[in-house]
């Protein structure tokens, strides 16, 4: 049965990128369904596949899994072929620590500089609680590439060498240090930038562009001059 | 190798007793170490070990493990003949979803009714936000019972039958309802019951009565009579 996958507008919504960026990275098939984050009933559309009210949502047949790390420990376990962690043990363990830091973590920087793919790309000055978030990301990328970069003979410019659930988590955030001009140093830019040229990443981010919602809340957010 | 386990003071850090519940209650040997959190280098204390400085952290050999659900993910997939998911599809998907869901979210109810094992149960009036995170648990957790609380053949008196990584972290909540005397129906008091009456749990709270550490928070709290 093909998988589903339940998500919220491709421009807006950085929960939904996280697991359609492992699915289409790992060339797993699928079908999507989205709900419009500015729908009047949304939360009631989503909860009649998942409990919560809240995108994304996977259904693999009987199973319903939310929760974005939830669902890339779902895809680890279901496909032992794709490479969803790393397949060194001590990389692994550090990936699923670094993905799920940034599912409860970095609070600061996400309310602060939300996903917006559409938003014209300018600097925004960032309270020092984001700033010490954006340090902390750029450490943790640096060490991950620092000892983990090369892979198992799979270098390559992520995390752990080839694209990695952790990837999937930290995309996002590598959209926002992009929209909103935040100055990071030489290891993380090359990150950001490598995020930026996945081949799932530009697929997502056209679809975006292609979309026409504007959520009422980023009418206040910035001057609204649809960037196409 | 031993594992080792990295966490902080037993009546105060909800997030170190998740991960030691699974391991006493799924029989894996371990050592333990507790860095104070009321230590002033608490944070360097704990990044010679994890580059988060939080606890918990689990040292499995060359392997280092942070964040309570990677920690979860990390014993399921090394001691598979432990269940620490249930074993049926999907329940898992349902319990890893719903163990994700306490990882980043119930920040209300986290705020205003931190875990204090001492503190002496009284009524706490909790603000509209923090009694929705309550009736969202009592729907998630009855749920769960109602679907798969017979287990695979696993009766029990936890979210899945059997205990499972998802009791353990509902653990800690289970013991603000508690200690905070928060109205919860039939099947969420039995749950909490079953949380406090487990021999796990029992070993950690009995621990963490000797501990003499009274963080200062903690004096504002609530009147400091040490509940022994």
């Amino acid at each position: 049965m093909t998988l589903k996958l339940v998500i919220g507008n491709k421009n807006y919504s950085s929960w939904s990128l996280r697991p359609w960026l492992a699915l289409k990275a790992f060339d797993i098939p699928f079908e999507e369904a989205t709900v419009s984050l500015g729908a009047a009933d949304f939360k009631e559309q989503v909860r009649a596949h998942s409990p919560a009210g809240r995108v994304p949502v996977l259904l693999d047949g009987p199973a319903v899994v939310w929760e974005s790390i939830a669902i890339l420990e779902h895809l680890a376990e279901r496909f032992p072929g794709k490479a969803v962690w790393p397949a060194d043990p001590v990389a692994r363990a550090h990936a699923r620590s670094l993905a799920t830091e940034m599912h409860g973590g970095f609070g600061a920087l996400r309310s602060v500089a939300p996903m917006n793919l559409w938003r014209p790309i300018e600097t925004r000055e960032l309270p020092e609680a984001a700033l010490k978030d954006v340090r902390a990301l750029e450490r943790r990328w640096s060490e991950a590439r620092a000892r983990f970069g090369q892979g198992d003979g799979q270098a390559g410019p992520f995390l752990y060498g080839a694209f990695s659930g952790a990837d999937a988590m930290y995309a996002p955030v590598a959209t926002r240090i992009r929209t909103y001009g935040i100055e990071v140093g030489p290891v993380a830019l090359a990150y950001v930038d490598a995020i930026h040229a996945h081949s799932a990443f530009v697929e997502w981010k056209t679809l975006a562009l292609a979309e026409s919602e504007v959520l009422p809340e980023d009418e206040v957010d910035w001057p609204v001059v649809k960037r196409v």
